[in-house]
């Protein structure tokens, strides 16, 4: 049974943030997440595919679609041969729960593929959660799932204004730390079973609000030419020295 | 005067990296490098601009485009006001040159953004060149250029076979270090004068001719559920290492 035309505008839709929000529905496209997905026990409202695609263990029962109509529904270039709609849930954080294990807080970050490489740098060290500031990519476009390698399956992820919450982190006593040109060399940093790291854009920094919550300025020292670093280089350089044993 | 429709398609060529080998030309359109190779002294063949692109120091004298043949030639979907040519040269690798300074040494990484991102880590850690062996994205690529954020033009990058060069540092008692999941903790890496730091792709690793030249593995310790790191990011931590104090 053709997939009908309703229904292929309503999924190609949800390439857009409004229409997820809205629809409270994001899409999948990538297997190895799909499967992550599933074997986090996360379920899933649907899951279309093409004869060719394997069911995945634990997924409800395949639509079955033909390439051309998952060429009309699919955000890639190249679609893989499944397209899986998840339910949309957006964590909020418990009173007090930043001063238990390690929090990566990315601020102003818009590249969706740093977002996705910055949350399986969190769940390569073990971070308890990522936050994410609202004007930080979404954590559910395409691009920032497909980037994280399934790490977005696994990592506790919150958006939620930073200022705010790591302000109450810092007067219950828990380090704030942040890259900054002028600070601590990061080789002097010990591991420390409960902080935040936070990481600003490349371009623009921490916002002020969150900088005047900062504890500690971390500095990655340079040697050479760049001007800079990658923000998700630099996360894994911090989060890797809060590791060190 | 308009440009010429042959013109035209020449420069539009050169986005392709075997008409880039046979006019022995590449592209930059991103302004920031052009100032730098300017800066760095490196001569550019030419320099198209819109009129409203303000000429930088030191360059030739612009040839003088419109916004739609801008449009024409460039590979941007939103061309930046310049398009710049550059004579393509490949540096080669001078006998013992290994043996001085720290090199970064990528072996298959064919994400251009990646290998721009690890052009603009070696340049901060101050490292004196990165190898490139044939099967890594192109150095002259437009993506690579682009990510690399100026460093395109400041480092000294050779596309190299990487077994033959690596093996003759091993011999002449050079460390070369590669990334492997069950070697000595990243954090037991003291600062070298000199070394090789060698990074293979996420997905396939390292070549077996390159991983049988390795003096000692490397292992950034995982505690959480991420199968690997991105390729940067692990560069990044191991030549931070190498910058310890």
């Amino acid at each position: 049974m053709p997939l009908p035309k309703a229904e292929i505008t309503r999924l190609r839709s949800l390439q857009d943030k409004k229409n997820r929000e809205a629809a409270g529905l994001y899409v999948v496209e990538n297997p190895k997440v799909v499967a992550e997905l599933l074997a986090a026990g996360q379920p899933l409202e649907a899951l279309y595919a093409t004869p060719a695609f394997p069911a995945p263990a634990g997924s409800p029962p395949p639509t079955l679609i033909t390439p051309a109509e998952l060429g009309r529904i699919s955000h890639l270039p190249t679609p893989s041969g499944v397209f899986a709609v998840g339910r949309l849930t957006r964590a909020t954080l418990a009173p007090g729960e930043l001063t238990g294990g390690l929090t990566l807080a990315l601020d102003g970050i818009q590249d969706p593929g740093n977002v996705g490489t910055l949350l399986r740098i969190a769940d390569w060290f073990g971070f308890s959660r990522v936050l994410l500031s609202p004007d930080s990519a979404d954590l559910f476009s395409q691009k920032v799932i497909n980037a994280s390698m399934g790490s977005f399956a696994r990592m506790r992820a919150v958006t939620t204004g930073l200022a705010p919450a790591l302000a109450s982190a810092a007067t219950a006593g828990l380090p704030v730390l942040g890259c900054d040109l002028a600070g601590d060399p990061v080789y002097a940093l010990a591991p420390m079973p409960a902080a935040v790291v936070v990481i600003g854009s490349e371009g623009r920094g921490l916002s002020p609000g969150v900088a005047a919550t900062l504890t500690r300025r971390i500095t990655i020292p340079r040697h050479g030419g760049a001007e800079s670093l990658n923000a998700a280089v630099a996360a894994g350089i911090v989060c890797s020295a809060l590791r060190a044993r």
